[in-house]
């Protein structure tokens, strides 16, 4: 929507396969969402530009062929894949599913535009997470490396905490290695934890985008938003000393748009670490209390046993120079977004039961 | 063999893609190789060993689920990929299948263990190629890394210079995950190019392994060995700086065992550097020349364009002294396992045909 009202022609790809996920290990969007045929005519009503979807699955390599030889797009903004950490971590089935999805969607993706537009720009989402809690800085994507009197400029090493982000780090080095074969430009965004349910463009109900909640397809500020409207008490996992960069959905779509309207050069891999601030996971929670206490919610925190393997307490200090440079100002903090974040869950709070749609965690990452 | 010789109890899984591959390109084994029935059979008759075998996909997970459940190995030798980087890159097919095979196999394989067995071994091929070619020093998978005044212990970087590569670091980078979560023993052997066709165990022709030649599942000494007895040119691609550490198969072998017989403690993700020498493409090539006059062939060289993307002149020095400490002592030299390999290809000569079985690359990295 964002990049359509500002004069970009956008085509859409989807299978739905978040959907049928979410429902699959029975929870739901706490925000009601229309069909992909209700937004794009809602949208069309509302900004009068129209949006081209194609219903397909990225795995199936003459869909994406076809698509890209049709469209002939000057950049392609990759959000397709899965995207959860727990969920890989359900069991094998799961973790199978994960890689192989989100590799050979990648894949098609990179070999269909090479054979169709070989300058196309790929935008592709990748993660925060590849680079895990080292207890040096984390550069974007790559670093001057001194290593026995000698010097090289290198990737720098990557450490998957799940199935799902050990998925993405393959990403990252299959695409790196096409750029470099192909000439392909590409901007890997390793993005930090997105929060917020809304963005300027999203005028009416019929524009909302998800709002996941559940154990599985939500994130620790979701939970504890959801948890707040109805009472449940907030469950930091385990010491909540995790610290990972955030940043607003309406911040994430400033990003991707200076992204997409400012490509690599021919050939050019590039990373941007695409996040606001660092909070821990006690920090956000706490935040949170505060934020929830405005509109007359008293809200607990509660810290639970770990179910994942992760640092809870370590040394994070990641780069996010890139975008600045390239003009991102970030709009609201932390407790903006919440105030904006928690009146709509209250308004949908009846669609959230923490029973039966899984608040509290069960994929173990031991088990 | 060699391990059911020295006492071990052993089974055999393969389902025989290597053969099928080879013939999908045009070519065979220049050594003919018999059945595994043959084999398994002509080990008994020689030996008084009985190896078990299941004849099966590694890709079908309940497949590899009750092999592991009936055998409830010590230590699980994974040598079951697909390992060509040139049929990795014929196209998206060959990439996609080169990846999905490599990674889902040894998922399984990981999952398997953790459920049935996971005080087991994992001893599984990774490539020296993982590495690229830096311009400092190789370590054995980890180092020690200064950054901006802060330390840490990193996996080295990985930079893949093909599909197949690139699915090798992936599997590295599972397998270091599954040891964190669930406490599995891992060997990941950094293997240099194996080169040579016989062991002391193949003590006649029945119990021959396969010897490839051809542009796709041939290595460079492969093709200079197989070009010299057919009065071809040999041909380095490029400049022929490119340098690799190379190991004798016997040495392989003998690393093999060493390896399996002193494994890594609980948790332990262990990486072995495995190679004996380095050389340039070009010092192979004139080892060859050498050793060939040895048996009257007059050998020339011819270096022909690059088909791949690669430095043709670098910096390559990596470390190798994990074996050496557990007790690898190498045994024949580059020039004397050339004076084994090259009769032997002599007697098969007419089984090797330049054209027929594409000597020649064809396979381009940029096409």
């Amino acid at each position: 929507m964002h990049l359509s009202a500002r004069g970009h022609e956008v085509s859409g790809i989807d299978n739905f396969s978040r959907r049928a996920k979410v429902k699959e290990i029975g929870s739901h969007s706490a925000t009601p969402i229309r069909s992909m045929e209700e937004r794009i005519k809602a949208y069309y009503d509302t900004y009068g530009f129209e949006i081209k979807f194609y219903e397909g699955d990225l795995m199936q390599n003459h869909f994406v062929d076809l698509v890209i030889e049709r469209e002939l797009p000057d950049c392609i903004v990759h959000l397709g894949e899965i995207s959860s950490a727990p969920y890989s971590m359900i069991d094998l089935e799961h973790c199978n599913d994960t890689q192989m999805n989100n590799i050979i969607s990648t894949n098609n993706i990179l070999f269909a535009m090479k054979k169709h537009t070989p300058n196309c720009h790929i935008l592709k989402l990748a993660t925060m997470g590849e680079y895990s809690t080292p207890n040096v800085d984390i550069p974007e994507g790559f670093f001057e490396v001194e290593y026995r009197g000698r010097k090289d400029y290198l990737p720098f090493p990557r450490q998957g905490g799940s199935w799902y982000h050990l998925s993405k780090i393959h990403d990252t080095f299959n695409i790196m290695f096409a750029c470099k074969i192909w000439n392909l430009k590409s901007t890997d965004v390793h993005q930090g934890v997105v929060h917020g349910v809304v963005t300027d463009d999203m005028v009416n109900d019929d524009l909302l985008t998800r709002f996941d909640f559940d154990e599985v397809w939500g994130t620790a500020l979701n939970w504890f938003c959801a948890q707040a409207v109805i009472g449940h008490k907030l469950t930091p996992y385990g010491r909540g000393g995790q610290t990972r960069g955030y940043i607003a959905l309406r911040d994430s779509i400033q990003c991707m748009t200076i992204a997409a309207e400012n490509p690599p050069d021919e050939g050019e891999y590039r990373t941007f670490n695409q996040f606001d601030e660092c909070y821990s996971v006690n920090e956000l929670a706490e935040h949170v209390v505060k934020v929830a206490s405005e509109f007359d919610i008293k809200a607990e925190i509660w810290n639970i046993p770990n179910p994942r393997m992760e640092a809870e307490e370590h040394y994070y200090n990641p780069d996010h120079d890139g975008l600045y440079k390239l003009g991102f100002k970030p709009t609201n903090s932390l407790d903006d977004e919440l105030r904006i974040t928690i009146p709509i869950l209250m308004k949908h709070r009846h669609r959230i039961k923490a029973k039966e749609h899984h608040i509290m965690p069960t994929v173990q990452w031991r088990k």
